[in-house]
């Protein structure tokens, strides 16, 4: 503080000057950079329903990670589109609160709770959305990764959303939750390419866990693909990147959003070349073949849809560029208008 | 309200339970719709200096105040490009906010504050970004169109940057501001094509009166092409949309951006497509021609842009489709990383 400003302030502690005579001037000096971001939250309706997207954070993934596209080819469109720092592209993790007026709804729950690091922030973003986690009725998981499943639990351990059901496809339960789904997920073939086999064990029990508590309150339930779960919400088979993954069809009053969970990871390399796929696939090639059939569908019905891994609030539209090759248009960011 | 409702909340009332006791319970059973959208500001860093993206609104204009394309080809573009609702097209007006550490800038100021309409929400926004107006020690004007300019004045018709100096081409002060400047403009032909005759004395009215309580308190600048204004900002003439409209080159730690004012209005049309205008250019040829020099010298460049009427927060990378067809890489949401 200079000399002058010492004096103003003298000044004003012995009441000679208001205090508040200080502040613009030094405010106008050098206002501090405030560094804070925007919450990570976006809002629109679809019908009657209030969807939210959450930020849970992101992840900095390894461009080898994508394959069925030579290595210099993915880092070249990596580098083109921005989104290649220091060998690592950045990819988003979000999830999706729906409010059908009756049901709170969250469609998966993103990372463990309150880490420090890049992900794990849905909690924050719930709440600066303006809701609670006690408010939540239904969580459905789209498949039981733990950047989806890992954030049921709060940093004590217990259920997040004490009030939930959590849903899930059969065949996904099946598949992860079993005494014995290691051997059998051997058995079968479908260790995807990023898991090495002594983490095998310790992965299926990781993948357990975040059920626990819902479990045992007897609040875990599964669903077929195609069945309706709540009024307005469908699931939607996405089989492939795991092998019960699943989509959501959400309608209200003719308005439809397709919430697809993991079907891009990259939308600067795999809206282009659906072929592409990341080595956290358990069947490769089921995971291309449902890329590029939900991306035609898409395009043609000129579906809304939601992912998991697109650019937050990773809310729009896919267009063709002919053939196989396609266009992600985000949303535009405006005031919620009906 | 059920009866059963009704009798907790008697028995809540009369203290034989707690208030709380009903609170999650009816939130579960029914959470209301929080209805409000995300506040309007995104912030990054560049080298040193905090840019933060302020949203003021947006404008729903008429798709047939783009020319130099088919009418019908103008629809069916936006539409392609899910931007097309009843004849017209969503534009978003953005400002921007530069913490150099020791300055406070604001480049253009949006619509007139206070409007419960579509725009003229900088001020909220503003604030939610952690600033307040008295605090902007300099205000950078693109041009002075009302959407760029409007914003100086609070509801009441003072300044609402009391602290600030504005900053204007002198290229543009002189088309906009002399007591003969409609006659001049006439003489010239530089009326755009959106402005009928009899209108154009109240718009020169209208465009010096945000400007009023400023130049009578001694602080309205002017600049030359290519001037450094203060710094790490430079202007950069981008003449046609207005005579003396503006560019400026923001530098710190060797990162660049180029806030381009009023280059592209809609970004589903012209960055495919930049010889399309929009009826408030003054001077159609010399706005297409210097589109088309910018972005061919921004795709060159590698340059980070931030534009007025791209879609919020309008901050991102343009890249060549190949001759004179460009493409609009927003930046991607994220917490503040360096």
């Amino acid at each position: 503080m200079s000399i002058s400003a010492r004096l103003l302030f003298l000044a004003a502690a012995l009441g000679f000057l208001p205090v508040y005579s200080l502040l613009p001037a030094a405010a106008r000096a050098e206002a501090p950079q405030v560094n804070t971001q925007a919450p990570g939250f976006y809002r629109l309706m679809l019908g009657a329903f209030e969807v939210t997207a959450l930020y849970d954070g992101y992840f900095d993934l390894d461009a080898n990670l994508l394959y069925n596209m030579p290595s210099e080819a993915i880092r070249s469109r990596l580098a083109e589109r921005f989104n290649l720092r220091d060998g690592k592209f950045q990819t988003a993790v979000n999830a999706y609160l729906i409010n059908t007026g009756t049901k709170l709804v969250l469609v998966d729950a993103g990372n463990p709770s309150g880490s420090d690091g890049s992900a794990g922030h849905l909690l924050v973003h719930l709440k600066a959305a303006g809701y609670a986690p006690e408010q939540v009725d239904a969580v459905l998981l789209t498949h039981l990764h733990g950047d989806h499943a890992g954030g049921l639990l709060n940093v004590a351990g217990k259920a997040l959303f004490p009030n939930a059901t959590i849903y899930m496809s059969k065949t996904e339960a099946d598949f992860w939750l079993p005494e014995d789904a290691a051997k059998r997920a051997i058995a079968r073939g479908l260790i995807p390419k990023a898991m090495r086999a002594e983490q095998l064990a310790s992965v299926f029990r990781a993948t357990k866990a975040p059920l626990a508590p819902y479990e045992a309150a007897g609040r875990v339930k599964t669903f077929e693909d195609g069945e309706r779960i709540l009024p307005g919400i469908r699931s939607l088979a996405a089989h492939g990147h795991t092998p019960g993954h699943a989509g959501f069809e959400v309608e209200s009053n003719k308005a439809k959003l397709l919430i697809w969970g993991d079907i891009v990871h990259s939308a600067a390399v795999q809206f282009a070349q659906p072929a592409v796929g990341i080595a956290f696939d358990s069947d490769d090639k089921q995971a291309v073949a449902t890329r590029k059939a939900i991306l035609k569908r898409a395009a043609r019905e000129k579906l809304l849809i939601a992912g998991m891994h697109l650019p937050f609030p990773g809310i729009g539209h896919v267009v063709t560029n002919g053939g196989e090759s396609y266009e992600w248009i985000p949303v535009e960011y405006s005031p919620i208008r009906e």
